[in-house]
Order: structure tokens, then sequence, then C-alpha cells
């Protein structure tokens, strides 16, 4: 059996992506969310998976100066010729320690809406991926605009309430508020949303993207690699081995 | 002087990106890509500079097994628990060859834009960055629809006309008509929507990136990468060195 | 308490390297080997540990076309002028696939080593990291030349001796030979020889580096981009989505 | 004429490699560095080319925390799992700003070998590649290492002569003694141990790929990930934009 892409073609006069003509049907037709959701999906998304998806793509896009954006920008001062490998090596950093509890995340949401008991799950570890955070206490004000819009737009559906029925659990296992944050609520908002979580670490690379391309150009414009590099170095001083 | 950044700050409750609160002002408020704008220029775009950043970025995402989406299919089969990694081999095939003629399409249609001469550009050079395309031919589809929009947007300004002038020039001195390929289109648009011209392989990147991980989904539900590989293999064979 | 480094420290007259000046006792005394072991362990190896240290990195660099040089190649097409975008790109195929194996046999080995039962290991699975190869059969002559060569220098250690054992247990659940593949026996090289086995992985990107520098070379002087993007893409035909 | 490949192929008891048998006639047989020379060049280094390569190998493979290296620490932070990904983001910082100048240099030198005026070479520019360095004043001791071993081994020519003659120039147009620093010394003694001079970036990238290894095998005992984000991200602060 042949193994085949459905993603695309090309003729003389036309540039077919997944069955639509890019330059008549898509092209000034469909936003670049729509056209992520369509290329995702094989489906144009309803004005309400469309408003979700767009708003976990601008929340996940720009946190200041990260690990990534840091790599980057060190990247970029050194091979200022290559500006796609400092995007790339930024990129690099979406691994297990910031996006893995995503994943992790997701994977318990799916869990509770296919049955499991949030309590259960809740006891069973001390650190539930989602779950806290370093600075926004008691409550991350990006989860709570995130399941607003959910709810607006009519897609609560059966990862966010799974995501709220554990995030219950949680605080009762802890005797105490429990922060969900901004990457909890993005798994929900995106499984809800009718796109495959088997591709969410892609949609936060996209958003991350952009975010890292925005670093790329505030450096053009006021370089700060010297003062970075400068400033890490000077936190970890050398000591002579024993 | 301290080096300093604009782009982001935290608190306790609120996150702040270009001064905005990314909870309260852009979740839910901003697409995507007015979001990318936003980041990049510190301006919310016009609709009708959003729309034209939303054509171009929908142009550039999606063009088949291109070395880009070859490279990301075969490290994401090496390597499919690193899906960051696969859309950074893929992104770093964005240099020079492929989208570097955008970049020296631009500073053309500037030069063009600040007075220089069309006929003099277009008998300078056998080979102008932005002209010609080895499939798309007389015409490159994804050109006139991205032209097409420009105007319909009332942003066919400065770059767009020097892109008109120049196609003219080039197609004078070679005796016929000579495509004007999507690259062309994109850096004449990019910069008649107000957004920096330094920052073009960065947008490009950033659509890339979306498409690459359509890619990616793809090779998760019918994976091309053996075949792939086999395929280029086979393409290459050994010979012994003399 | 302060984070600090131990690897390297410069004042205006000398640049010391664990210790150790670099101009006045590491360039001309300490071949690459024993720098590259030095820099991993603080110690310099003993020539039997160079030894094998050499052979390991010696039988990893080169495979031919592997969708890593095969990524790297389509990368230096793309992008020239950037050559470290094209070997991040080959170096981001050493995954889970393919260089995997070598962390879970080491790992096998050090569960033998410290008491564990052969038998009981190889009834457990059908398929053992570092047992098998699609090519190499019934014999990999890699594995031959390298344990020949851990004997003669007297560092048959408590991980070659596992994997002999591990490999008598396999042939005998399997009631036939199954060949130990290479990365097998780099994997009870690079034990026995005093290095941690926690940077097996690292030990395996430096020699794939040189290797894809190698390609790179030969790109160089004869491009196959080409004809590596087209037999690739002609092996993945598009087929309209149903 | 199809395109083809004299690196490697593999039979069912063999690997041959540039014509060589893997097994038989390479492991155990040549040293790392004598099968990075063969897989370059398809010819075995005398064993004075050998020492000359394996001193660049060793000169330029850890300079403490460069942008390189902390790039590379922070990646392997955010995303343990995947070591090949923090040594490609160090790797991608291995461009014009730092390694470029090694390959101005070399330039100048074979400009000087084919018969240029080291005076007009170096009245030409104020900074020249290769010359001057921020803390290694008068002397880089790199560079005096390297040229001496050049000199021992018999391997001090052309390009090593060059780099002798254009210093003089250098110091003569100065008016006083600018150092040569450790970048040009690489690039005269690879050129002069018949290497070939397009291939020196590779040689760098080889290298340091071997020093970011030793940076993850820090990482992994005394992680400094940490502490390098937080003093990168304090010496940079926020201000709102104006």
């Amino acid at each position: 059996m042949t193994t085949t892409t459905t993603l695309c073609h090309s003729t003389a006069d036309d540039i077919v992506v997944r069955g639509r003509s890019l330059p008549r049907e898509l092209i000034g037709k469909l936003t670049f969310t729509e056209m992520i959701y369509f290329e995702l999906t094989g489906r144009e998304p309803t004005p309400a998976q469309r408003a979700v998806l767009d708003a976990c793509l601008v929340t996940l896009m720009e946190h200041g100066l990260t690990p990534s954006a840091i790599a980057t920008r060190l990247t970029y001062g050194s091979a200022p010729e290559a500006m796609q490998g400092a995007v790339a090596a930024g990129l690099l950093g979406v691994g297990s320690t910031f996006v893995g509890s995503t994943e992790g995340c997701v994977a318990l949401l799916a869990q509770i809406a296919g049955g499991a008991d949030p309590l259960a799950i809740a006891r069973g570890s001390k650190r539930l991926p989602g779950f806290g955070h370093p600075v926004h206490k008691p409550v991350d004000p990006r989860t709570v605009a995130l399941l607003a819009l959910a709810r607006a737009q009519g897609l609560f559906g059966a990862h966010c309430t799974a995501l709220e029925r554990l995030s219950q659990a949680v605080d009762q296992v802890a005797g105490r508020a429990i922060v969900v944050n901004a990457t909890a609520a993005v798994a929900a908002l995106i499984a809800d949303a009718g796109l495959p979580i088997e591709i969410l670490r892609g949609i936060a690379l996209i958003s991350r993207c952009a975010g890292l391309v925005g670093h790329i150009r505030e450096e053009q414009q006021s370089p700060a690699m010297r003062a970075l590099w400068e400033g890490a170095e000077a936190a970890v001083p050398y000591k002579e081995q024993p």
C-alpha cells in the first residue's frame, strides 16, 4: 500500500490544500487561525471554535524573558544572519518542564470526561499537572478569562467541566484553594474546541513561535543580548573543582 | 544605561503585554493575527491591515512536501517524544534559498518606492528575487489573489505599486511575461501593511511553523517517515569513490 | 548557596578548563578524545579508556543516508549560509527511535551487573533494546569489533559481561541466535570505560555531529539535496482526502 | 546523470565508509580525530596533521558560559528528555558573530598565500577578522600554543606564514601590538593541515558539540539553569513603552 499525503498539491495554476484552492478559496477568505484549524483537522472551525483557538494562541504567545526567549535572543545575537536558528533555539525549550504539564493535564481531563473520579485523581498525586503557579495566586487571571470565553461561546464542554470538577476535588484534598493555571485551561479549551489533543504541544509551538519573533523584533531595535549574557554568566561564578 | 524590555511584565494578578492586560484586554478581544501585529509593532492593526496579514500568513503556511516539511517528518519519526525538535528542524530550512528571495525583493521595492528606476533594476540582473517560478506559469495564482486583496482593502501602497512597476520593467527587458511569484507579493503586502520589513522572515517562520505542525499531525495519523526516508535514500545510490 | 560552574575560567593570560591551563596543559598535550573524556569526568582517561572511547566515537559517526543525514542535507541546501542550522537539524533526529535503544540497553546491563537475572529479563520482553537489526544478521560486525577491542584493552568489565550473559539468555528464549547490535555494544563499552551512562546520548551526539559535517562536506562538493527532495516527494503522492 | 554518495554503504556483514570496512579497518584502528579527517577528505591524516587537528578541536571546545552554553543549559532544563534539542540550541549560536571571524580570516590568509600584500590588507580595514580580543591581551595564549605546535609538527605552511606576515603588518599600521586571537590561529592551522577551508565552521561545530555535552553533564550534576535564567532576566528589567 502506498503512503500518501492529503495536505497539499500544486499544479501550474493552482495550489490545493486539503481539497480547497489556496488562491481561490483560502487566501482572503480564512483568517490565519481558521487556516490553522483547517490544516489540522480538514474542517473549518465554527465561529465559536475559532474564537476559542484564537484565545488560546493569544494566551501562550508572550511571557517575557522565559528560558525560551532568552535562548532565542542569545542565538540571534550570535547569528543574526540566520533568524530561523534563533527561533528554533527558543522553540527547543518547549518541552516537558513548561508545556509537558498541559499534556499531562489534558490526559487527566479525558479520564474524568470518560467517567474517572476526580477525587481519586486528586488524592493520587501531590502535584497535579495544570495546578499551582509560582507567581499567579490565588487565581491565574488567564484561566478566568479563558473559561469565561468558553462559556460565552457555548464551548464549555466535557473537558472544561472535568477541569472544574478536578479543581474542586484538588481544593478539597488540599484544604485550600489551589490555582488552576493557564496551561490547564488551554488544554481544556483546545479539547472542547474539537482539536485533537495529540497536537496540543504543536499549538503551543505555533503561539510561542510568534512570541519569539516578537523578541527578535525587540532585539533588532533594542539589543539585550549582551546584558542577558552578562547577567546569566555573573549569576553562576567559577569555582575550582575539589 | 540599563537595557530594558517593553514586551511583558507579570504580577500576581496580571500579565501585561506591551502595556495591555493579557487577561483583560487581549484574551478574547484580539485574534491571533491581531496579537501578532500588536506584539511586533505595539499597535493594533486596522481591519485592512489585519486582513492583509491574515492573507500573507495563510499563503505561506502549506506547500506540501518541501525540504522543510520532509525534515520535520523525518525528525518526528526519529524523536516523536520531542515534537519541538521536529518543528525546529523544519524551520531551520527557512533560509536564503527559499525565503531569501522575499527579503531581496522587498529591498528592491523599497528602492523603487524611494525613487529608483525600475527599468535600471530590471536591466541590472538576469534573475531578480521574487520573479520566476518553476511550477506556476505564466501567472502565480497566489500573487493575483494577494494583490487583489490589497487593492480591495485599500492597502495597495508604495510597495505594491513598486512591484507592479518592476514587473512591467522585467517583462519589457525579457520581451515576455515573467511570473511575479507569491513571495514577492507577500513582501509588498507586508510592507504596505505597516509591518517592519526587517521582520519579514519572522512572519514566514510563524506561518511555516503552523504548516509544519500540520505535517506532524498527518504523520501522527498516517506516518510517511519510512517512505520519505526510503524514497530519498534510493534516489542517491552509493558509488565507490575513485 | 550560590550555584557555581567548575568547567572553565578565563583571565588575561590563561584559560583554565577543569583546573588545567588550556594553552599550557591541554592544547598539543591531549587528543580530542582525551579532552572529551576530561571535560565529561574531570579525569584523563587511561590509554585503554581512550582507545575504547575512540572506538565508540568512530562506530557511531557514519551510517550513510539516515533520516538525520537527509535532514541535514535538505537544510543545508535550503540555508547554506547557516551550516550550524543544518547540523542542528540532523542532530534533532538523535532521539528515542534510533538512540533510545542504547539507553534502554545500558539500563538492563546495569541491572544485570547489579545482580538481576538475565533470563528473567530476556523472558520479560519480546523486543529488548540493543537486540535485533534489520540489515546486519546473524552478527553485527561492529559489535564483534567493539567487544574484541574491550577485551584486548582489558576493559571487558561488568557491563560487557552482562551483555554477553543477556545475549545468551535472549538466544535461549528465542531458540535461535539474535543479533546484538552495535548500540548495545557501545553502551556496554562506554559504561565499562568509566563514563557516566547518563551522558550516553551526548556521546552519540558528538559522534553524529562529526558524521553530519561529513555529509555537509559531500553536499558542498556533490550536492544531493534536490535528488533527496525529489526522491522523498515522489515516494509519498498526494491523494484527495475522502 | 545520477547523483551519488561516496560516504557509506551497508551490507549484511559489513559497513563500508569511504571505501574502508568500518568494523575491520576503522574501529580500533583510527582515533576519532583520524576518522574525522578521513570522513572529511577521504584520506588518513599524517601524524602531524592528526596532531594539529586534535589541537584545534581541543582549543575550540570549552569557553565557559558563552551564549551557546547558556542556551544549551536553559534548553536542557526546559526539556531534559530531549538532550539533542539542548545541544542543537547551543550549536545554533555558532554563527557570524563568534565564528564568522575564523572564516573571514582564512579568506585573508588565502589571499596573502596567493600573493596579496599584507600591508594593503592591514590598511584596508580597522578591524580585521581574527585580530583583537576583549580579554586576552597583549597575547592570546592559545595562539602561541597553536603556532608553536604547527612549527614543531612541520606544518607551519603557507597559511601560518601568511598569518605571521599579516600580524606584523597589522602591528605596523596600528603602531602597537594587536593580539592575534585563537580563531585566526585555528584557521591557519586547519588550512595548513590540508583540510578544506570551506568546512572550517563544521570543525568548530564538532568541537563545540563536545563542549556543550560537557555543559549538559554539569547541568545533570549541578543544575545552574534557574540561576542562569534569573540572572539573565534580572539584567533586563521591564519598562513601560513610551
